[in-house]
C-alpha cells in the first residue's frame, strides 16, 4: 500500500474538516467515491478514514459510511506533527519572548503563559522555612565564594536523585548553575562557535531557541510527535545531510509537546550520536513530573562515553525564584566548569543549601507525590474546559507529565493576535509562533495547568474560546 | 632633555641594584663617571638618579653621590611599569587561575590569594539577620521568575549610590546581575564576536583574562602605571593599531594595582572611544572602598553618549556568597538584557532583596565607614610587615583603596614557583604570571590586606619572605 498515500489523503480530509468543508455531523464522501475522485484505490481510502476515526475526527455508522465526528473529551485529537522543512536557519529575533519572560509572573490568576509550578503547594513555606533555619545558623554566608563546581551538599543530592532516572554519577562529575537555562548555555558556549548548528526538536521551547540566536547559532528543526517527541529518522537525514555539533531536547515531558522520547528512541539516538561524533545535550527539567507510575529514564542512563551533557534544575519542582540547576556534562566537564568560571564565579551558596536540605530530608519527595497528582488532575481539567469552551476543531496535547498543554486551531486562527487581545485583556497565553524558527505554530498556543483552577481561571478559559470561536468563524 | 634616555638609565640603575650589581649601602657611581660610561649628558645622569632617590632607591649624601638606600617603609618602591610589546594574543588558558578561584576559601588565615572582603565585620551579622527577616516574612519567594532585568527595590538603590561617583541614571537603565564578572561577561557578549580585540590594562586581574579567552576574544595589554593606571599614550598606540572592539579596565583602585585613572586621564580616554566609535567596560567594584576622602568618580560619570557599561557589585563590600551584581549598559540594554535571558533567565531574588534591604537601611553606608579605615590600616600593616620580612629589593605598589597589593621581586623570583612553595605549606598567594597574557609578572605577586591581622598571618608572610629570600640570594 502506498504509505505515503493514505497518510497525506487524511491530511487532506481533516484539513477539509478544519477548514468547515465538512461539517460536524455530516457524512463524508463514500470510500468508493473518494477512491475515484482522488484516483486512489479503495484500500488507501479506508486507510485514510481508520487515521482519522483514530484520531477522532470521523466515525464509522455502520452501513450508512464516515460521519464527521462531535467533539468530545476523548475527541479532541492530538496536534499533528508538522513536516517541517529541515534546513538550519537563524533564529528570528523575538521581542514577544522577553514580553513573555518578563510577565511570566503577572496577572496570577489569569496567567497561563509560562511553564512555572504552582507556588502555592506546601513545599513554599518548607522552603521558606529552610531559608530561615539556614541563615539564622549563619549557613554559607561568610565564607568567600562559593567553590566553581558548586555546593557538594546540593552535587551529592542531585547524584543520588539521578539513580530514579538511571543515573549512576558521582557528586564530583556535577556542576551546579543558575538554573537549567543557565547549565544549557553554559553547555552550548562550551561546545560550539558561532555558526554551529544545532538540532532541536520542533515545536521547541522558546527559550532555548532564543538562546540559540542570541548565541550566534543555527538552529535545525526535527519534527517532533506529540506521543514519542524527536523523529529519530528525520534526525537521521538530518545528521546525513548537515554538520550538526550537537542535539539539543527536553527528553522527558516536553515543553510545549508533553511528549517523552521511548527509551528505544533514545538508544537509537545515541547511536546516531556516536556514529557521528557528536554529543547532546539533555534537559530533563520535567523528568520528575511524571502523573504515574515510575519516572522516566533519561538519555544519560544510556549515555555510552560521556556524550551525553544531563541538565536540570528545581524551577519546575520547587521554586524558580532559587535559580538553583546543574549539569552532568559528562566528557566535557572541564570546558563547562570553564565557563561557568568565567561567566560568574560561582552560583549564590544559600539557595543551593535550601536546596538541598529539602531533597536530604525526603520533604521533597513528599513534595513531588503530591504534586505529580495534582498536576494530573489539572491537566485533565484544563482538558474539560477546552471541550466545554474552545472550538470544536480544538486539538491538544495529552501530556503524561510536565506543566504544559499545547493546542492545535484551524490554520486560520492566529494564535499571535490572540496573545494580543488576551493580553489586552489580562490574561497570558504563549502563542504557538514562539516555538518555531521558521514560522510553524502560527494556529497553536501552549497553556500553563499546573495552577489551581479556580472560576477566575476558568472564566479567563472561556474567554480565550469566545476569541476563537470568533476568530474561526469571521468571514 | 631626552626624556626617554634618562628613564630608561634609571630602570637600568634600579636592575643593576636588583641584582645585586649595587648593594645596600654603597656608593654608586658618580654622576660625571656615568656620563662618560653611558656617554649621555650630566643633565640625563642627574635626571635618572633623581627617579631613584624619588622611588626610594638611592639617597644623596652631602658632597659623597649617591649610595643605595636600605630598604625603610617609604623606601619599598612603587612597582615599574612594565614595556609591554602591544600586539593582540590569545590568552592562554590557565587551569592555575581556575585553582585560585576554588581555593579561594580554603586556608582561611593563611590564604591571601583572592581579592575577598574581611567577612568577619559587622555587616556579616546584617546580612544574615535580613535574609532571616525576608525569609520569615515569605519575600521573594513564591512569586515565579524575578524580572530578567532584576528587583526593582535593588535597581533604585544602585542608582541612588551612583550619585557619590557621579552616575546619574535611572532603575531602568539598570539590570542585576549574578556578581560583578557576569556584569562584565554579559557586556563582552553582548558587545564582541570571537576573534575581536579587547584592550586591557596590564598588570590585568585574571579573571577577566580568563573571560577573554573562554569566549574566544583576544586580548591587547596596555601598561598602566602605579599610580595613575591604563596609559593614555599607549591606549592611543594601540586604538591607531589594531581594530579594537571595546576598552574592558577596573577605573578605581584596579586589581592588582591598586590605582585610580585621573579624572583628566577618563576624559581623553572617552575621547578615544568617541573618536574610534567603540564603547568601554568600567569594572567599578572597587570604587566605595577608598581609604580616604570622597569616592572617586566613575567613567560613567562622565559618558558623553551611553558608551559606558558601568558594572560592579557587592562582592567586595557585602559578600561574594550573595552574587549579586549590576550593569548600566548604556546604549547596550537591550542586547544585555537579551544576553542575561537567555544565559539563565532571571537572578535568584532573595539574595538581592537583601542587598536592597541593607542598603536602604544605611547599613551599608555604616559599614564601609568602618571597612574604609580598617583596610586602609591593614593596608599600611602588610606594607610593615613586607618591610620587616620580605627582601629589601621588594617593591610594593601602596594603593588608596581596594584589598590588595601588588608586590615586585628582583626578576630572578619565580613567583609561580613561589606559589607552589607556599600552596604546600597551606599558604595562598596569587602569583604574577596569572595577571598577563604575555608572560610579564613572572616575578610579582599580589597579596590581601583585608583581613585581621594574626600572628598566624604574621608567620604566613615572614615564611613568604624567607622563601623570597632564599629565591634571591640562590646562585
Amino acid at each position: 500500500m502506498e504509505s505515503l498515500l493514505y497518510a497525506q489523503l487524511a491530511d487532506n480530509l481533516i484539513e477539509h474538516i478544519q477548514a468547515g468543508v465538512y461539517k460536524v455531523g455530516e457524512k463524508m464522501p463514500s470510500v468508493r467515491a473518494l477512491a475515484k475522485a482522488e484516483q486512489v484505490s479503495i484500500a488507501t481510502v479506508n486507510s485514510a478514514y481508520a487515521i482519522l476515526e483514530d484520531r477522532g475526527w470521523a466515525e464509522a455508522r455502520p452501513k450508512s459510511g464516515y460521519f464527521v465526528k462531535r467533539s468530545s473529551q476523548s475527541s479532541i485529537g492530538l496536534p499533528s506533527q508538522i513536516k517541517v522543512k529541515t534546513r538550519p536557519r537563524a533564529v528570528t529575533t523575538k521581542e514577544l519572548a522577553l514580553e513573555v519572560q518578563r510577565e511570566a509572573s503577572s496577572v496570577k490568576n489569569r496567567n497561563f503563559s509560562c511553564a512555572i509550578p504552582d507556588l502555592k503547594l506546601s513545599i513554599a513555606s518548607v522552603i521558606q522555612k529552610t531559608f530561615t533555619r539556614l541563615s539564622r545558623a549563619g549557613s554559607n554566608l561568610g565564607e568567600g565564594y562559593d567553590a566553581t563546581e558548586g555546593l557538594f551538599d546540593l552535587r551529592q543530592q542531585v547524584a543520588r536523585r539521578g539513580i530514579d532516572g538511571g543515573v549512576h554519577i558521582s557528586p564530583e562529575s556535577i556542576i551546579t548553575t543558575v538554573g537549567a537555562q543557565n547549565a544549557i548555555s553554559l553547555a552550548l558556549r562550551a561546545i560550539t562557535q558561532p555558526g554551529d548548528i544545532i538540532a532541536v526538536e520542533s515545536p521547541c521551547y522558546f527559550g532555548l531557541l532564543q538562546m540559540i540566536e542570541a548565541f550566534g547559532l543555527k538552529a535545525i528543526e526535527i519534527p517532533a510527535d506529540s506521543e514519542t517527541g524527536m523523529s529519530v529518522e528525520a534526525l537521521k537525514l538530518a545528521l546525513q545531510q548537515w554538520p550538526i555539533k550537537t542535539i539539543l531536547c527536553i527528553s522527558t515531558f516536553s515543553n510545549p509537546l508533553g511528549c517523552t522520547i521511548p527509551d528505544e528512541h533514545k538508544k537509537e539516538i545515541l547511536d546516531l550520536v556516536v556514529e557521528h561524533d557528536i554529543c547532546l545535550i539533555e534537559d530533563d527539567i520535567y523528568g520528575e513530573l511524571q502523573f504515574e507510575g515510575r519516572r522516566p529514564k533519561t538519555f544519560k542512563a544510556f549515555d555510552p562515553d560521556g556524550r551525553v551533557l544531563w541538565c536540570s534544575s528545581v524551577s519546575k519542582t520547587m521554586d524558580p525564584q532559587l535559580r538553583v540547576g546543574w549539569i552532568a556534562p559528562g566528557r566535557y566537564y572541564d570546558e563547562v566548569l570553564r565557563q561557568k568560571y568565567t561567566n560568574y564565579l560561582a552560583s549564590p551558596s544559600l539557595p543551593q543549601a535550601v536546596t538541598a536540605d529539602v531533597m536530604s530530608k525526603g520533604l521533597y519527595d513528599r513534595h513531588l507525590r503530591q504534586a505529580r497528582l495534582l498536576y494530573k488532575q489539572r491537566s485533565e481539567q484544563l482538558r474539560d474546559f477546552a471541550r466545554l469552551y474552545f472550538p470544536e476543531e480544538t486539538r491538544a496535547s495529552s501530556p503524561k507529565g510536565g506543566l504544559v498543554t499545547w493546542f492545535e486551531m484551524p490554520k486560520k486562527v492566529d494564535a499571535t493576535a490572540l496573545y494580543h487581545q488576551c493580553r489586552e485583556l489580562d490574561i497570558r497565553i504563549a502563542p504557538g509562533e514562539l516555538f518555531s524558527i521558521s514560522g510553524l505554530y502560527k494556529n497553536y498556543f501552549r497553556l500553563n495547568f499546573a495552577n489551581e483552577w479556580s472560576s477566575e481561571r476558568e472564566a479567563a478559559l472561556k474567554t480565550i474560546g469566545e476569541h476563537l470561536k470568533q476568530a474561526i468563524h469571521q468571514a
